[in-house]
């Protein structure tokens, strides 16, 4: 029986342990993807710590932006081949026949089971995953970029495209990290007017050289204000988890505007102002992910040249380290275990 | 000078007043309508006493429901003649050239000015209104019916019709009065399933006898789990303003689900659990009465059958009681002020 | 082996052949469906003639309006079990994982393989289908109307759909009879006014019982006049495979109308004045049959009560003489063999 | 009485005349435009010829790329002052309150009246124009780009607009000119992918210096094969006005695709063949200018650096040698009469 090295959750809130386990075997309708890449995800923390109400059972391996080579597939799979090169995403399968599967909303899905979650996912050096559910990556997407494509880009990528945004509106980024980096830039892509808001001038300055045509530093600022001056926003994207956040977020909207959460802070609750949203026909969207298409399309734009990943590379043996350094807010964008 | 009488809010918070005024004169660009009904809608109370942030300046004339015949035209108003019947909506003006009125929201117009509020409105022997945004009454609505139509009927209709809502989707409306009654009938309109849930027996059979495919007692039940059980609710549309019920229709949206609200709660404040709204991918949206254009197609759904409107008559003089009786909760569905 | 009854195209173009043939066995992921009812579509006419450009491979049972009792399931079919109650429709079978699957629009996967056509149909005693594609039929929808509502009804409501029909707006429907007379009833349901137009008064009699607000009888008027002075069409389904109705529907539309079409004429030409078009702002747009959760929706509405079926039952024995009726036109609306 | 030079269209069919004739004074609700940049378009020269089938009435002035300062406003005029510089596109008036201006579809209004067409427009050094018509032209948009912007650019935007592109799609560009040119940026500014598709190799050049992803030349290679290899289009604009350009550009369109016309062949026909239509779900759109909001969304995205006008300069005293170089194709994209 071969081994490999894998990063696993031995209890909820405790440290991850580097094992070496069997190298697990693809069963029906299954493939093994080698990993090359795999991003660290703040969701993936959250399942360690077993922050939210359905938990996962440990032991568990986390990771949903795992990236590389099928090796070998199981009974049934007939999508992919060795050789391949697939992305491993949250969705690690849906059920393909309920009225969300149909109608082009399996994020939605309630029978879906989630990579790195439900199922062992990518922080490991091997990973069984569902045939039809991993994802193509184009030859012209590296193996490093399409790890935090998988799920900091399609989850950003969604949300601006469910908020509707169309040329000659004007969109709001709050929280330029491993999401809003992106966002950023996938705001562009649907021809938005883009504000990029963070706190720390570097991050605004990384929001300005991926597209971001006004920044706003909302520790020396009034976002509120801020944003208000430049004429309101269509679309506010919140990734930052404060509810503070959210309110100033939704109070930069101009009539019409549209919030859209993605970030699940850990206090769940968001208070919106009635009399303002019925008045401005303001909207409060909720998003989670992306399908397996909407990803497609993000490799697509990437290949395209339209988008740049800003990460660094680790090694899943320093992953305790890594988690340290995302809580601490010291990583400029995304980290990603490299193989 | 003609005099004619008139409900006047002589101080925000005090009773109204039945005065002896002057009829008014059509200024550049108005008519002046000689009134035939008018309804009593709760924003009335709200406006007189003076309820809302932005308060209305006393003396002044609530009413924005009225439908009547045109007298008089000012100078350079030539949209209606003498003999025509209109009706005068909540949106008295809007600018016509602000990115909102170009594109099909002149209800987000900051520039509008709202009728019995900003501009002395229809609870009145005559009242002046702009040509423009007065909107055409067909000859097969009755007068009688059309003054409901003209701000719980446009308010609801674009309530239902912002949810996006689609025949084999399900839309569960809260609150069966004046509001909730109609929202029922457009929502069957748009071709949805419909679940009507209020806390009186006497409105659920209402609800019933208009197209409701189902009915849920919220005294008797928790709504949460009637709706649920019947498969959930992909819009809810929200009309009763207590907290509450607020959070009682979000919970009982299915994954996709959509929350509009057009009711204003005294509190000001809704809290939303992002959680469910992300992983759900769920939104709240908030909505504002209708446009020229929502009117005109809310009458000639009326006159073509697929409406009915519950409502009494009332006189003038009684105004006060009149609110009084709303206040109370005492009301079939929405008082009509006949001259 | 068992035998069962099945109407088979010997060689396209001839005679359809009542065959005494095995009952099927249900391979991999199929189920074996003993049929209740089962629609003759013009589709299938078509099918057993050759006419279209790729052809079915003759001996082929026709047949995807079936309606049945799954009595049995084949290796890994997972969903229904045997006592369900199934429709086959025109979709066969879908890849479940292109670009069209993946986002709400299976009836365009290139991979698809049609009843009837690519694989053996409903017109038999018996039929295998594929377990993820048949579409449960709830109580409430007798078998008799579940048959036409497979693919007259699908297709039209779906057609409906996709011109953004809104209540306000008005449709024509060109051509009343078994797609047609479900296509007003969808039209009303999506809360259009709706104007019914064909050459026979007794459809326009049924149009009417149907709901339509209006009818034309285009042998004795103009239909582009008459829809005219009816203030024109927002939307025309076209039913009748004439290239005439086709030109006659587009020049009933008022700027910004859509022509829906599903017909297919002999001819395969469709002549636009793209002047009119384009300064109309005008569309023509194809659409073709439903999905599956689109034919679940269809159903809904059905056991809602919100649509009627009109169909005449007959023996599949009598296939042949069945076929000349339909093209003689002497049938009421739709037939339906039941076994 | 001041003198001011024009172009006017003697009679129809007949070459353009330089005259000088008086200053026109705004009458209500004008506004007196200082011309400093006006486009040759097209239209201009089916204008000049009576090409179309509502014809205009000689003697009369072209010109609806008018850009220029506001010298003088009649009566009534509140929105603009002398000073202000703004733009005289195809929509001079509409009425403001129909179906179509109501829903933001001003330029379907029946009741419109267009620049250089029913009213005099903007080849001469002084136009009046609508007050609430003209648009702002931003500070940081020069007056030579505004003027093709006014009309080659909102025509090409609204048409990406309405065809409903998304990231992750591909147009295809029939047509590299003066509207091509800025349709591929249009496209780009939505997130298509782009393929541009011409029969010269100078204005493939182009295409690709302005963001086409892939280039066609559809002289050495037939498009409908070369657009397919690259996967089909999903949006096909077409800017060319010959039949056969928009069958190819038909047939290069993978199922779901959209055909938008914008240009009006001599011939007034176009040939679909309907089974491809209805099989492969496409559409064909007729797309017609763009609003006011429109256009102010085209100066914005110019503002923001997101488009590039390829043009020439010329002297209105040159008109017909303009027109001659138009109609023998050697111009690069547009011409701009300088003031």
């Amino acid at each position: 029986m071969t081994l490999m090295r894998a990063a696993v959750v031995p209890e909820l809130g405790g440290k991850v342990e580097i094992r070496e386990v069997p190298v697990p075997e693809p069963g029906p309708g299954q493939v093994l993807v080698r990993m090359l890449a795999s991003g660290l995800c703040h969701t993936d923390i959250h399942a360690a710590n077993g922050d939210w109400p359905v938990k996962p059972r440990p032991p568990f391996t986390p990771g949903h932006e795992g990236v590389g080579i099928v090796e070998k597939v199981g009974p049934g799979a007939t999508l992919h081949r060795p050789g391949d090169r697939v992305a491993i995403a949250w969705l690690g399968s849906a059920c393909g026949h309920c009225r969300y599967c149909l109608t082009g909303w399996e994020t939605l899905c309630e029978a879906q089971r989630n990579s790195g979650y439900a199922v062992d996912g990518a922080w490991a050096e091997y990973a069984v995953a569902s045939d039809s559910h991993v994802v193509a990556v184009p030859d012209a997407v590296s193996s490093f970029d399409a790890a935090p494509l998988t799920c900091a880009g399609v989850t950003t990528f969604k949300a601006v495209k469910v908020s509707g945004i169309q040329p000659g509106e004007t969109a709001a980024v709050y929280g330029i990290g491993g999401l809003g980096h992106l966002a950023v830039q996938y705001a562009r892509a649907f021809g938005a007017r883009v504000i990029g808001v963070d706190v720390e001038d570097a991050k605004l300055e990384l929001a300005r050289d991926l597209g971001a045509d006004h920044v706003v530093n909302a520790r020396t600022t009034d976002p509120v204000e801020a944003v208000g001056d430049l004429g309101g926003a269509d679309v506010a994207v919140v990734l930052a988890t404060s509810p503070r956040v959210f309110e100033q977020a939704f109070s930069s909207l101009r009539r019409g505007g549209r919030l859209v959460c993605v970030g699940l802070p850990a206090d769940d609750k968001m208070t919106i102002p009635i009399f303002d949203l019925v008045l401005g026909g303001k909207s409060v969207i909720g998003s989670i992910v992306g399908t397996r298409q909407d990803l497609a399309d993000v490799f697509a734009l990437h290949a395209a040249g339209r988008t740049k990943v800003i990460a660094e590379a680790r090694r899943l043996d320093d992953v305790n380290t890594c988690i340290e350094e995302v809580l601490a807010g010291n990583v400029p964008a995304r980290l990603v275990f490299t193989f």
